[in-house]
């Protein structure tokens, strides 16, 4: 568990919109165990949490985050048990954000590098800072980027996640964005701005539908095209028969705005 | 069954190019279940007939198509089979798209959203004039776009996807173009023009090669690699005993242009 | 098997990168028989070859690799056994060097139609001179691409695979690298030094993890997220055992150049 003393993870909410941000800056982020069990801890809470509607992960400093710490790694090289559960539960928190039933989104300044990179790749939407750089280099110390590469290669095509994986070099924030590793790129000084316009955009929808919607999304997206659509079909239809829909549908009809329930 | 007065689906073929037109421009071409089933029935009949070699799906008026009809929803908010039915059907429209032995081409002027979003990422081609506009706005209804999502996110990848899902805000030609979910832009002036010949440059084809391949891309595109290719390796092999490829085979070599089959 | 005279593949070694380079300009580097024949035992020997780590593809004169051969086919035209294996042999060179455990980049001059396109979109990397033209030209000669489009389709979405497919009309170096096909375009002049750069950066690194990524990369691919998290942890947390990672790691914490296992 976290230590009694500062958390390694910051966390405020406001107007709905629960902002986790790795603060560690002087351990440049990394995903130790530590930290690691801070993140998982925080997404159940904010699971649960009825106000949090939005979730933005950001990072404090100039670096996003390095993925692993190497010095906790190389003080338990022989404990094949310590590695196991740490890789095991960098899986889980990266399956957490795709599962969370809130959108999450992150907020990149800076050097986001192996879990780093692998932390964006997995969240539903990424807005980087234009001096943000991504690498996946586990080549460069002979510990191949396997676990990043799962969420890597499910956002950007192959020959583009290979030449990351294999080369280990940086690319820019111009670059990501062409490669689909993140939405949008913008000038540091409008990056909040930015972040959070976009949170607002999705926090003022209906939870509800909000909440389907993500969870069908990843679902289908496993199936064959027929029962993609056999599956989809019945989430539409009970999602039509949720308060959200019948007043979203009556409100648009009506020319006016919806009020959503707060479920 | 559509209604014995205008059809709200106009049907044009000429040269083995068949046009399907949505033609309820007043009601913005919204996928209502009389024109769901004029377009079921439509495509059914094209993939019975010979002549037709390519289709081309197009609307009339400055909406290209807005999704469901909602006020028909609205009118039946508590019969839950309807809505099943209706979801459906859409969905089992959006596969006759893909399974249909012949070539379908998007021709979109105007606003397509929600299902009339699908439609075009249904469809195995798409041309936009540069007016174009895209959307899968149900999130803000309170209905989030799960149908739509599953033609969508085949087209797109991951986080371009959950951008439109989850803002629920429209993107520009260009953009759609960026992402992927249409094949070439181009100015209004000359969207018939240039979709008339891409569908002449596909309907001068080996119709048997055409009705072949398209029938297996989709099919091995679910399979894992070494599946695809037992497939696939199968697919060429009988291709190979067909007349056309004889045919096509010889008019190359003999450098003069090949006399396909008629059927 | 390839006959006594000149082979129709040359073999080059050069401190670790091995380049396979079809040399059978005067028939379009086609994908004979022979020619698969030999690709396919070239590609075991490299498989087992502890000196090579990276396989470059190259082809002499100016067309990359025409697929395959049509006046081979029209002398077999009743022969489906022939044509049968053909394939077959055909998707198993394709495979081989996807499973290959050592990195393979296409260095693409000229053009790559059909099969060649196929071999383009078949390595892990591929880089292209600005004057190289790519097609999946089948539909022409009334032979679908089929068993290219396994390749092409895991490479580029679906709309622009199936532009290509349907067209068969040639793509510019640039459309494939906007497309996703290749990752870099540039110059012809600077095609050697940019592909060797590339290959040289791959080489220095461990092959170990090299090969243990590359393999988890296209099995991971085809998993469900959980699984292929599940999958992956475990190949980390193998991975982490071996000698590499761990001079790597101290290499990394002590500032200096990591030195690699032979093996």
């Amino acid at each position: 568990m976290a230590s009694a003393e500062e958390p390694l993870l910051h966390q405020y909410s406001e107007n709905g919109i629960t902002t986790l941000t790795l603060d560690q800056p002087k351990r440049r982020n990394s995903l130790s165990m530590a930290m690691l069990e801070e993140l998982s801890t925080a997404l159940e809470q904010v699971a649960q949490d009825s106000e949090t509607r939005v979730v933005v992960l950001a990072a404090h400093g100039n670096v996003f985050c390095a993925g692993h710490d190497l010095t906790e790694i190389q003080n338990r090289f022989d404990d094949h048990e310590f590695q196991l559960a740490l890789f095991k539960l960098c899986s889980k928190v990266m399956q957490q954000i795709v599962n969370l039933p809130k959108p999450v989104i992150a907020r990149v300044a800076g050097v986001a590098t192996a879990a780093g990179c692998q932390l964006v790749a997995s969240c539903d939407l990424a807005v980087a800072a234009d001096t943000a750089r991504f690498a996946t280099p586990g080549v460069n110390i002979g510990l191949f980027c396997s676990t990043p590469m799962v969420a890597l290669s499910r956002n950007v095509s192959r020959k583009h996640a290979m030449e990351m994986l294999l080369t280990g070099e940086l690319i820019g924030a111009a670059r990501a964005e062409t490669i689909g590793l993140v939405n949008r790129v913008v000038d540091e000084q409008v990056l909040d701005e930015t972040v959070y316009r976009m949170a607002r955009t999705i926090a003022d929808k209906s939870g509800q539908a909000v909440k389907v919607g993500k969870e069908a999304f990843y679902r289908q997206l496993e199936l064959p095209l027929a029962d993609a659509y056999e599956f989809t079909s019945q989430v539409m239809a009970e999602n039509m028969q949720a308060s959200d829909a019948r007043e979203g549908i009556c409100a648009f009809l009506e020319k006016r705005n919806p009020e959503w329930s707060k479920d």
